[in-house]
């Protein structure tokens, strides 16, 4: 009688890079950013979804049982799959209407006060049932996961009803148990005053009347359910403004939710001052971030979450300072914000470009960025983001030999292999492709 | 006894948007650029390479034969395939490390005056052997076949020399005929003052001894071997003067080229005066083009070839003036510039992305742009770059239903299927994407 004992173990060798961004127990900052700990000719072994050993291929393979499943990685980069820190990628409907008339020379601004912007996806979401909304999502997961991303956050906020807000954080649930992809819940019920809450006499006594619906409804019933890990406001003149923002944020706070939020997008407005004050996990955006917020942030061990994929599609030129934000001290990350209106796209490869070309970030930093700064944003540092005996086996295979390539080469998917918990989830072939063929011999 | 006879026939059929571009017997100019001439649920016959119908799917069906292959395109777009009117394609070894040397402040002008940029390119390119500089360009041209691309316009000008030139011009025959994508030549032999010429005590006399070299030697000779049909010079204070790009011009002029030249990219020269002056067929780059500029070439039905994706990746903010371009009644082009130094893009998606969020081109402008004024910028409107009898068919199935979605989900690859004279080139299939199924029945 024999007992099979089922090895799960997948082995990566020859890698020309292996980007193991291995050795931060927190946060990189400053030029530790610069430092991706490559080690080149390499081999990862993944054993029931573990990295149980990184290092010189001939060293790592030893310790490989004989019917383990090898990867040939020879001239292509092995990283850890991206970790996206910030998305709404839970959405019904598209804009492309929209896009057309930024071209005609509407700003977002102009085109969310004529009923456009967030609240145009708030009444085909709430139209949706939870249902339809996670068959829309299954492309997008796709998506994500073709594009080397391998966890990301995902926001409510296109419900703006109790109901509405639990339906979008239920199929955010789903999404995560029933796809490859790993998703983290934000409760988002503060992202624009909803039109029934516009129609009042009484504008801002309607305001007040969603803010206290926020706080005493929904809040409480997100946390009860535990739908939710962190809670976010959209900060902004227009919107919340700072004291609205910190009324909600400071509720959701007291029920345990950690804190991520819009803030200084589209105007200076306190938000990142507010984000240090309540000791927020991230600030996200920035765009007009001061000095004195910069240092608010620093002094806070506030994360800063950029999303240029925004300022680039909406046509703005004021990026994050994101050379300044480094050199303070701030432990930045890089994320897609992918939405249906101001981002929609959902390649974190388009969000290093944008961010190495537009923000000045090299593509070390963005990587660092994409990766290991994103997983503690997400309270995952200990577990994602980089490639080290322990961590989760989410590992991307890019068919390049430099990884400076994954930017430079943009508006192209380089990712071809994405393993997420060590299963592979995505390869991507096509004709005249020699395809990386899955063998069980060494 | 049986004669069999093998009909190639294709039949692209319940095409959400058939998005034809037919019925412009020159380029589309002014409002023109926004009707795409769309035809609904429709359908695209293609019998030998050509295509023969194209309206409702039962009515061109009923033409097709009863064995003729189907593609199902129902709730895609299907589109000419893109025509990228200025690349220079073929070349040795990336430049990643300027990429990140940009990121650390460095300009594009201080790292070609570093020797970097074109020259460090030159150097790469003159190493390599005519068979390796074809095998580099292999994976290039998969790229260009699989982003929807069908034929590219491809520049010497990283040789510099009279074989070198020549190598890249054969390297560029040989693409041509041995790969589905469509090459066509163009001499640029003034791209750059190669270091040779620049040694010199009086560097005046050497650049002339450069020139010389171009227009005595080099110009004849791929003349007589017929390896161009256009001659391209890089016209900036820097490279060739106003008055060195007309010498040069003029002489290629004379031996029967096309003119399409860098004109007006990196500071107002002139170079669009010249265009016009000397009848050229296209200005290229054109971002500090001037009133007057716009007008000369509108009078002398010049068509500007816009290259966003250099500006974008290059970090810079000043784009060509589209809007004004467009309203001047200017026939425009859009290109990737694919190169290994400022647009190391292959993607005409991404163009367009840039092309409407930076330049407030709408998505069909855009799209007319990137096809059939592209087409007619290379000679061959009357064969390519729309979808109508008697054309060459060169179709691709976009994974979205409505055309203005290739640009706005962005830094993707909207492209599924691509199709050459008729015949499938690129059939993109992912894990748990649903391929289309070729099948022989109806």
């Amino acid at each position: 009688m024999f007992l099979f004992i089922m090895t799960d173990e997948l082995l990566i060798l020859n890698a020309s890079q292996l980007v193991t961004l291995k050795g931060a127990a927190r946060p990189r900052v400053g030029a530790e950013m610069r430092d991706l700990a490559i080690l080149e000719n390499s081999a990862v072994l993944i054993r029931d979804g573990l990295i149980v050993a990184t290092g010189a291929t001939s060293e790592v393979a030893a310790q490989a049982a004989s019917q383990c499943q090898t990867l040939d990685a020879a001239n292509r980069v092995v990283m850890p799959g991206f970790v996206d820190a910030h998305t709404h990628a839970v959405f019904a409907g598209t804009r492309e209407d929209e896009y057309e008339m930024r071209a005609a020379g509407f700003t977002y601004q102009e085109i969310a006060a004529r009923g456009g912007g967030i609240r145009s996806t708030v009444r085909k979401t709430r139209a949706a049932s939870a249902a339809e909304l996670f068959d829309m999502a299954l492309p997008r997961v796709r998506w994500l996961l073709e594009h080397g991303t391998t966890t990301i956050e995902a926001k409510s906020g296109y419900g703006l009803t109790l109901d509405d807000e639990l339906k979008i954080l239920r199929v955010i649930q789903s999404l995560n148990r029933d796809t490859p992809l790993e998703l983290v819940p934000t409760f988002l019920g503060a992202h624009e005053i909803p039109d029934e809450y516009r129609r009042s006499d009484d504008a801002g006594q309607a305001r007040t009347a969603y803010i206290d619906l926020v706080i005493s409804e929904m809040l409480p019933r997100v946390a009860n359910e535990h739908l939710a890990e962190f809670c976010d406001v959209f900060c902004e003149a227009h919107v919340f403004n700072v004291q609205e923002s910190r009324r909600i944020l400071k509720a959701a706070k007291e029920l345990g939710f950690g804190l991520r939020f819009h803030a200084d997008q589209l105007s200076l407005g306190g938000g990142s001052q507010l984000a240090a004050e309540l000791q927020a996990t991230t600030a996200d955006h920035i765009e007009w971030i001061d000095e004195a917020g910069i240092a608010a942030l620093q002094r806070a061990k506030v994360i800063a979450v950029l999303l240029p994929g925004a300022v680039f599609n909406l046509g703005l030129t004021k990026y994050a300072p994101a050379r300044r934000l480094i050199e303070a001290g701030v432990g930045v990350a890089l994320a897609t914000d992918f939405n249906p209106g101001s981002s929609p796209t959902p390649s974190m490869q388009m969000a290093l470009s944008i961010a190495c070309t537009q923000m000045q970030m090299t593509p070390a930093e963005a990587l660092t960025a994409a990766t290991i700064n994103a997983a503690y944003s997400l309270n995952r540092g200990a577990r994602l983001g980089s490639l080290e005996s322990g961590k989760q086996a989410d590992v991307v295979i890019f068919d390049c030999a430099d990884y400076r390539q994954i930017p430079y080469f943009f508006g192209i998917n380089h990712a071809l292999t994405v393993i997420k918990k060590g299963r592979v989830v995505v390869t991507q072939k096509s004709l005249g492709e020699k395809p990386i063929e899955n063998c069980y011999t060494r």
